[in-house]
């Protein structure tokens, strides 16, 4: 993937209909392989699978990290049909100091 | 509605499978009736309408109320064939000081 030209403040997991699992490895990876602070986003529906992404991965497989800011927001969405509102989240953990 | 005996310190407003918009009126509603901070609960799939609710209420139909906090965890419940863990989310909305 060609990533070398957009510099990431940070890691993100973008979750969408894949079981859970899917995203919880994504995440705990990310910490595995140094970030010290990685953002799960999720709009719609799965949202409810972000926050089961969120828990899953700090209960059961992370160490000495927690969650640092829970952001919602509504996003514009074209279709079809026109424009059309969609709820987001974004949960980003964070290594603790 | 006899609430006298049974002080709440907060408002809450359980969201469930129903239209987003019933639980939108009910926090509307809390808060025309003076309430000064609203907590919007839900668990498992219902967490994204709970994000919904907030979004439409703060969006759409009230002024001076903002998001104060919102907390997400894991509740152990039990069901016919054991325990079983579910995300729950909880977003607090509060009157702007």
């Amino acid at each position: 993937m060609e990533t070398s030209m957009q510099p990431m403040k940070e890691n993100t997991v973008f979750v969408g209909n894949k079981p859970v699992m899917n995203y919880v490895l994504a995440v705990v990876t990310q910490f595995n392989n140094g970030a010290g602070e990685v953002s799960i986003k999720a709009r719609g529906k799965a949202i409810s699978r972000a926050v089961d992404t969120a828990e899953i991965a700090l209960n059961r497989f992370l160490d000495g990290i927690s969650k640092k800011e829970i952001i919602t927001s509504t996003e514009v969405i074209d279709t079809d049909t026109g424009k059309t509102n969609v709820s987001s989240i974004e949960i980003i953990l964070s290594a603790k100091k």
